[in-house]
């Protein structure tokens, strides 16, 4: 049993996606249990330059002829149609569908989903909510017995690359706008994300899987950041806070008291210990708020060929799952995990931070720097201040290594132990995340 | 058709569960799509004092009986045995089960795995890795198409309140141990925590999904906090650093060039720009590296009786559905979304900061205050300082409100701008997150 998959569009995202199915397939039959074969990519010209090496015979232009054979049909042409159409034809034929299209999502997820019902098919679209970010199956299915009343989140790369370009550097808006076009952070015409629109379809999704509903595009209220000013920024770092364009959608009443949902994208102020507010750059988050799981974020990257393509091809092998598990009998086993080789301590990769107490006389340094350098070791950093631990004549010397093998590390550090100019190895800590 | 579900213990997360199984059932059957029943909780004693009320007659001391009328069982009782026979009795019978018991995983999972493979079963342990914080979905199955090559959590509460209080503080080890025990975030005995052995089973476990593997606990590598000195944490700061207690797992290679898994927990010095850096008190977090995803993480808290219960309900309520579909003859299709009923922008719940250029005159504060009061709003914080923008006798004000319905905090700022003293509103954002 193979797994047909038709790829419909092949830019940015798309060409990554093909690369992975060409180049990951042995490693995804593995998962899937079946093989998953990637039978065409239709666009409009074939012959475009794209992204990614891709063979030639694999592009066609009959999205219909290519829809109409497969299994699973990958969306990501973008645009109302004729992607809907393309859609709604494989759900209605039991081909399932995995789209990142949020545009066409928050026009007409009711009709794509009750498609999806009539065909006994599966609709995924982790790709559209906040790229790379896994956040429709923690919603979905993690939190499914719990309730959410609350979900923040930083959905748009674009308007928080200029709000922190704005707050690391005080620019005004227009400047920081002009620099994020320049590094290729924002789009020539940035309206859709500077306006909140791209925010605002993205909320409806979050709202409608948050609340296990429809939510309409048309009922969120969308500011963007426009009219943020420096001057504003100065004055929210003033109070400890930070500017956000946040999408919201969350619980509430109406003045009569009757619930309802609110769903709005504005720019926002969040006290700087809030963990949105360490989201910088181009980063998504989505911080959400629920009865019995209380505050939980889930932070990663937006945007971008290949951490979209990783969605995007996670909700492939899930539904890849769900066919080859149905095509074998309906068992709901899992892949078989497969075997692996522990690696010792002595083999970690890491790196050291390490204080001594010296001598405080010439040629110190340069005794050390000469065991590390014989055991292969590399310094990043190396600090000396007067130290009050080590007595009269001593100096405090603190190293950070580059990284290396543990086993190296901990050999350059007994050999300087046993240096008559050392006191004492006060700390040996390892580093990560440089 | 009907889902019986079995409880086994009833302490601090399974009486939350106990909870929300009675007290959500009607929520919980329409997103299984059938009724939860729970038909028992085997307790040593049904006598003892719970933290929620329940009904005399649930608890049973019979576990085998309950176990073999189950569709799901529940397991929170913890430790290798009896748990471990309850569980594999109930998937080789084909009862799925929900666990969050991370020594037993940590020790066995290759057995229950196989087991449940027998039964044609499903063992899902989302509370085991990092309590309310959905990781275990979001590896498996969210990331299938992409390759993780390095996973840092922490993922023991306890020792980051310890080094979040150090750093915060500047205590000693000691002290900040006896104030955790003494706020109820460390043990009496507080070994398993301090000494990175709890950590070390999650690593196990985190390794083992991060790698499609069965990582043994005796291949993990593991340091705990206790040598951790106040110095330590000084001179990380002194550096722009802080000390987590990580857990680790990565792939590389060894000295002969072999490629391997390296899992280990210590404490490690992390930028404060890194993500994990802004992690406090008692949150967990799983930072995740994938090939074409990139950088990830997922933040919650990691303990604690509701939140813990939130995500063995995740559980239920996933294997639910899929007795429920297969009962209902094998349709994929998702629960149907109900309809809600959108809040206007006038009904969302918000705050207000406000910067205003007013005259510098006696009396304004108190002509302010006077409409603010008169809209229903309060007020967190009012500042005023000399404003240049405003010119010659002009002041800036700025106002923080405390949360209201955002008509009366537009109506307020109308009212305000049309006051003689006021010259201009030159700024309004809301504020979240406080």
């Amino acid at each position: 049993m193979t797994v047909k998959v038709a790829l419909l569009g092949c830019g940015n995202v798309g060409s990554q996606v093909a690369r992975i199915l060409l180049e990951q397939s042995d490693e995804l039959a593995a998962r899937v249990g079946a093989p998953l074969e990637l039978t065409g990519i239709a666009v409009r010209n074939p012959d475009a330059a794209r992204d990614v090496e891709l063979p030639r015979e694999i592009f066609t232009t009959d999205a219909h002829a290519l829809v109409d054979g497969a299994d699973i049909v990958i969306e990501l042409i973008g645009g109302l149609e004729p992607a809907g159409e393309y859609i709604e034809r494989a759900l209605r034929r039991g081909a399932s569908v995995v789209t990142g299209n949020k545009a066409l999502l928050a026009a007409r997820l009711p009709e794509l989903t009750e498609a999806a019902e009539a065909g006994g098919a599966q609709l995924l679209y982790e790709a559209a909510v906040a790229g790379a970010i896994p956040i429709l199956r923690p919603i979905r299915e993690s939190l499914a017995g719990d309730d959410i009343t609350k979900v923040m989140g930083i959905v748009n790369g674009t308007t928080n690359y200029i709000l922190d370009a704005m707050d690391t550097s005080g620019a005004q808006f227009d400047q920081a706008l002009a620099d994020a076009q320049r590094l290729g952070y924002a789009e020539a015409d940035p309206t859709a994300d500077v306006e909140g629109h791209d925010a605002a379809a993205k909320a409806a999704l979050l709202a409608s899987l948050a609340f296990h509903t429809t939510f309409a595009l048309e009922n969120v209220h969308c500011e963007g950041i426009t009219s943020i000013s420096a001057e504003d920024v100065a004055a929210a770092e003033d109070a400890g806070m930070v500017i956000k364009l946040l999408a919201i959608a969350e619980r509430g009443t109406d003045s009569a008291g009757d619930e309802g949902i609110s769903v709005r994208v504005h720019p926002t102020l969040l006290p700087r210990e809030h963990p949105l507010a360490a989201v910088r750059g181009a980063f998504n988050a989505v911080f959400v708020e629920a009865e019995n799981a209380g505050e939980l974020m889930f932070y990663g990257q937006g945007a971008g060929g290949a951490p979209t393509a990783s969605a995007v091809m996670g909700d492939v092998v899930s539904i890849g799952r769900t066919r080859a598990t149905q095509a074998a009998g309906g068992s709901v086993a899992e892949p078989q995990p497969r075997p692996s080789r522990p690696l010792g301590i002595a083999d970690a990769a890491t790196s050291y931070a390490l204080s001594l107490d010296v001598s405080d006389e010439t040629g110190v340094l340069a005794e050390i720097a000469g065991i590390v350098a014989r055991h292969g070791v590399s310094i990043e950093t190396m600090r000396q201040t007067a130290s009050a631990e080590g007595g009269a004549g001593s100096a405090r010397l603190r190293i950070i290594t580059h990284v290396g093998r543990e086993a190296a590390l901990a050999a350059t550090v007994a050999d300087i132990e046993q240096l008559p100019v050392v006191k004492a190895v006060s700390s040996v800590v390892r580093v990560e995340g440089k």
